[in-house]
């Protein structure tokens, strides 16, 4: 029997992940990201086959990796995490330096160390493909905060994975926890973040018109009505 | 450039891996295990090729997977970090479950998940080799713990990667500091924790003989003086 619940309590990290160069550069949000030798550095980074990014690290064969602080802002998630680069600059007013061997895209804003690499593996694991990168290139932009958490995303900031995300979890998947209350539930349509009225204790038609969704910064207008 | 600072921004926890059978398990510590797919959920796994329970996960084509949480024991950071399974058994006297679709020893001590998986797929990456595999059965043993990261493990925990691992960073890369002291310093010869005597205000030689290494649970006789 597989338990759900379980499959959250393996950590990771939360980063940019850009490739392109400068006329056509894209990036997503991921947790998966790791090293896997140390003589040579070498990174395996998980990316899903849908993800526009994952042509552009086909196409270049490299990728940079911004490693994102605890208090990263919420529109970075909603811009990186939750959009597809496809129809949208996602680069388009972010601060962005280009790496110094390959000249992919390295995203500045609220990071706190970048890696480039270049892919000299590529290995298909089903619906996502694992690339392995060697490291050329790595800095530290902010040696005073810690990297954000996938957990600490989670439990503090209650965001969610995206469903191209490999640790996506459907929720039917999960325990039900049985509530009996009058309270409504609103999902946000691009993160999935639930906000429920029984926990934070207010209403979300008596919100201000100018509230975001806390995980990924869409406006509240993109909220919809969901059963309990 | 690669500035080896930047290595440590990336995230991940700490888990005892293990494999084998009843008669012959071995377990090590890694903090390389992610997932990689969500339909079906797989994970990987990076593992030496030098390690004992590398050898047994080939010969069994399973493993499971012992999420440690934030209090867990030194001794099992020694056990299972700074030691070989070749000439020692290392779940002599622990808490096994043996895994219900492949019978590979599951670790319980001071464990809040666990996961038990199938290898599907092997790739070299060098040093190490990376497992792929499915998840068969996965549980929660303890739901009011967070599970340790290597963060952590490093920062307040003042722990080492053993040289097996594939984030050991070599010393001499780091940046060096420049202290101006009479203090010295010692180092478990197990795991490489270093004794400052600088940070922790107190000479060694001053410290009870029954203290162990905070890291691995070395016996305080097994340090040696180390130069500035």
């Amino acid at each position: 029997m597989i338990n759900f619940e379980a499959l959250f309590r393996i950590s990771y990290g939360l980063y940019i992940v850009c490739s392109g160069d400068k006329k056509h550069g894209n990036g997503f949000i991921s947790n998966t990201v790791f090293q896997v030798t140390a003589e040579p550095p070498k990174f395996a980074l998980c990316c899903s086959k849908k993800n526009f990014t994952t042509e552009l690290i086909k196409e270049t064969g490299a990728f940079s990796v911004s490693v994102l602080h605890i208090a990263a802002s919420p529109d970075l998630f909603g811009r990186f995490g939750y959009r597809s680069g496809k129809d949208f600059n996602k680069l388009e007013g972010i601060n962005v330096q280009y790496g110094e061997s390959t000249g992919v895209p390295i995203v500045l804003n609220d990071s706190i160390a970048f890696l480039e690499c270049r892919v000299i593996q590529t290995v298909d694991v089903g619906t996502h493909l694992l690339f392995i990168g060697e490291l050329l290139h790595s800095g530290i932009l902010d040696d005073a905060k810690d990297p954000i958490t996938y957990l600490y995303y989670r439990q503090i900031r209650k965001g969610a994975a995206p469903k191209n995300a490999p640790t996506y979890i459907d929720k039917s998947k999960l325990e039900p926890i049985i509530r009996a209350t009058e309270f409504k539930k609103y999902e946000c349509t691009a993160c999935g973040y639930i906000y429920d009225e029984a926990i934070e204790g207010k209403k979300f038609t008596d919100l201000p018109p100018d509230w975001v969704c806390p995980s990924c910064g869409t406006a509240k207008e993109d909220f919809i009505e969901v059963n309990n």
